[in-house]
């Protein structure tokens, strides 16, 4: 009888053991679990805001290259029909001294502004002589090619174009051979 | 006899119920402490990259402005010079249509560079009548002032000076009075 009780007492024990364990691992599970969840979440959004630090550094990194690169456009625009205002008046014929000294002060400002404008990368498009381009060039007026020219060269430039590095200011305004 | 047994048997359950529920706790814990500080660390890191994200952007922007605002800088301050040639070449007197007509080609130029730096955001310091101020006034003569004339006016500009927005690209050079 005591064996038996005894025996009776091992199952009944393993029996409380086992649910016991149970409920407790049920009662674990669902706590990790949720933080297990909660701590993924918080990854994804953390490797998410990472990412977004990453792509904000690239995107201002170019956008200021490109306003350091081109922040001469605007003022650099405006300049351009000063310079041919300057390249008029240096075209007139003068007489006298007078005129002479004066023309040589407008040489000399022009020439100043040109550098000026080449050391902000604003230069002349090249034109004359060169294949029409209709991404620099604009054609106001077509000539019979002499002979030995190649068709679609350019033969005079009636005002002149600009580009600041690789972008056009104003397009040269030609005369092209055909 | 059987009573005492289940006595013992009740007894003996709790014990086991109770270790066996300290052991499940504990290991429950672990697990659950080790969650709970990562996901605070994770939390803690999420927030700091987001932080991070704004004060980036507020930088940008900044920075973006500056570079907007003052982007005629460069090319404005090298444009100078021809003004002052301009202007020198403005106050030769002339005589004949010729020199007339170059004077006006001349003015027309110092006037639409002029209009091109202002829309930039390029002045001219006022300077004649002016109180001398060090930010923007160099003084390189001083004359004694007049009957009616404040110390340290400005009564003479010897050179010109220019400011982008609220900064000076060139100090005036001028003569003050006191």
């Amino acid at each position: 009888m005591r064996r038996e009780v005894a025996r009776l007492d091992k199952d009944n024990q393993e029996e409380v053991k086992e649910e016991i364990q149970d409920q407790a691992e049920i009662v674990e599970e669902t706590e990790v679990d949720t933080l297990k969840n909660e701590l993924n979440e918080m990854e994804d959004k953390f490797l998410r805001a990472r990412a977004e630090i990453a792509n904000m550094s690239n995107r201002f990194k170019n956008e200021r290259e490109l306003l350091v690169r081109y922040r001469s456009q605007d003022l650099g625009k405006k300049i351009l029909p000063a310079m041919d205002n300057l390249e008029r008046a240096m075209a007139i014929e003068v007489d006298d001294e007078q005129g002479a000294s004066l023309k040589k002060g407008i040489s000399m400002v022009h020439e100043s502004l040109l550098h000026a404008l080449k050391e902000e990368g604003i230069e002349e498009i090249p034109a004359v002589g060169e294949p029409f381009d209709p991404n620099l060039h604009q054609a106001v007026q077509t000539v019979p090619a002499d002979e030995g020219v190649a068709s679609d060269t350019i033969v005079e430039v009636l005002q002149k174009g600009y580009k600041l590095q690789d972008r056009v200011l104003r397009a040269s305004m030609v005369v092209v051979a055909q």
